[in-house]
């Protein structure tokens, strides 16, 4: 075995899945040195192929179970719809003292479909990085992504906590900021901050395609005034937004809720000409941005 | 009176309003000296004395009918809820030949409002430049703000030639691409492109700002996942969106129609978990970004 480098915190890494999150850890990896091998797994040839040429593992197999195989850190980087299904395959080829961790937007699921598959003596510890763009696969990926964002931590109530502190560990080496909550909790701020987003903005976007087609035309042209960046979020890869509604579903549905509620009044206040209830919300919400700014995301 | 420069395309231009557009329409009349004499207005003498400030005006007066006189184009910048009191104040100033325009989001209701009031022998040539920010006032603005964008003329049938080219011209010194259509038809157009997005943007920032304590730190915290984007274009100015959406109401409240019926069947397919459907739409709607990418206008 070699000697393990000063900066390498893991000897093996198992990344299952190699998309826009996955290929961007591997670079973080790569780049700072942080494991002493990388083993990609993936669920098509190509999307291997595509890593192996950009040099972002040092293994790479369609089985997930071979890339688990003795790996300290065993992380999942595919649509959460498949981690039930990873998990069982992988199971049985896990090292006692292994850490389990994944990448996804809901975490109760990820403890709910994961965690009784997990061997005794192997950790789960369920990570979300809160960091992304619209583009998909292992080119789209870069090293800087995570820089300077969140990664919320939601180890179950029991959790090793050397475990949590070594997940932790890595997600600083990429830049994040770590919090620790419980995973209930952080599905419901993650419904209201981006799950209720993304889906409002699919479905304005869809609204659009199906317009008139002396409409439909002008609507790309004159995209600028605002439609230009809900355009963007709907651009996001389509199973994984579909996972994350449905494993996310009764938050999303109380957020969702509420939202049509707020947007019922508005249409009344248009309707009946209500100048000053919209003018009193408008000014409302401009005072959240300025919140936003302040805490450095804009 | 001196001699006209070869840039110059107006002797005299009245500004009247100088909030983000009115500023940067400034700018570029400054810059490339296409106006002999800028006059500007504004409702409150603090914006004035910024607009003298920055350099922006020849002359400042809070009277409207002031800068208007001998003007040869009155470009209206206020919001449009002032336009009809602004036109009623300035008609009996305005010189025979003078074009009056303005840079308004809704373009029905100028010809409804302002087009009686205008006196014969004066050229009414509503303009909308498709560009902005969400910041607001004389010190937001900037020459290039208009650069790569369109702008869209509305000239009521029988509009002079001459006049809606005067102004088209202009626009294309301040970089902006021109499209003239029928009022009718802007309006639709603009509702779902930015009247709508505007609409839900301040609808989910709102919804955000009622949460419960404990959910309403986190938001702020983690808005880089979707949320700050709608933040963004919640910022925008008060007053401007109460009037276009007080005066583009039909036009709104169809296309939120088409918007809340979208968002039912997407509502009740998360609650079923039909992933199918949601997989469906959310590929769709990545073919839009696409064109929106190929127009350039991303």
């Amino acid at each position: 075995m070699p000697a393990q480098r000063k900066s390498q915190l893991f000897e093996r890494v198992a990344l299952i899945g190699m998309g826009l999150i996955g290929s961007s850890l591997a670079r973080v990896l790569r780049r700072d040195g942080l494991a002493g091998h990388i083993a990609a797994s993936a669920r098509t040839q190509a999307t291997l192929d595509k890593a192996a040429e950009l040099e972002l593992c040092d293994s790479a197999t369609l089985d997930a179970a071979e890339a688990a195989a003795g790996a300290d850190l065993v992380m999942l980087c595919t649509p959460m719809g498949v981690y039930a299904e990873t998990a069982s395959t992988i199971a049985s080829a896990l090292k006692p003292g292994a850490v389990v961790s994944d990448v996804g937007s809901v975490k109760r699921q990820v403890i709910r479909d994961v965690g009784p598959l997990i061997p005794e003596g192997v950790h789960l510890v369920p990570g979300h990085p809160v960091a992304g763009t619209e583009h998909s696969g292992p080119e789209a990926g870069f090293a800087e992504l995570f820089a300077g964002r969140w990664c919320i931590l939601t180890p179950p109530p029991g959790t090793d906590e050397g475990a949590v502190e070594r997940v932790a560990e890595l997600w600083r080496r990429a830049g994040m900021k770590i919090e620790v909550m419980d995973a209930d909790h952080h599905d419901q701020v993650l419904a209201i901050t981006s799950h209720l987003p993304h889906l409002i903005a699919y479905t304005i976007v869809g609204t659009a395609t199906d317009l008139e087609q002396h409409l439909k035309e002008e609507v790309i042209k004159f995209s600028a005034s605002g439609f230009r960046d809900f355009t963007r979020i709907a651009a996001s890869d389509p199973v994984m937004w579909r996972d994350i509604f449905l494993n996310n579903r009764d938050a999303v549905l109380e957020m969702l809720g509420r939202f049509n509620e707020d947007l019922t009044a508005l249409q009344r206040a248009i309707r009946w000409g209500e100048g000053d209830k919209l003018q009193e919300l408008f000014t409302r919400t401009r005072e959240i941005r300025t919140g936003v700014i302040e805490a450095d995301q804009a």
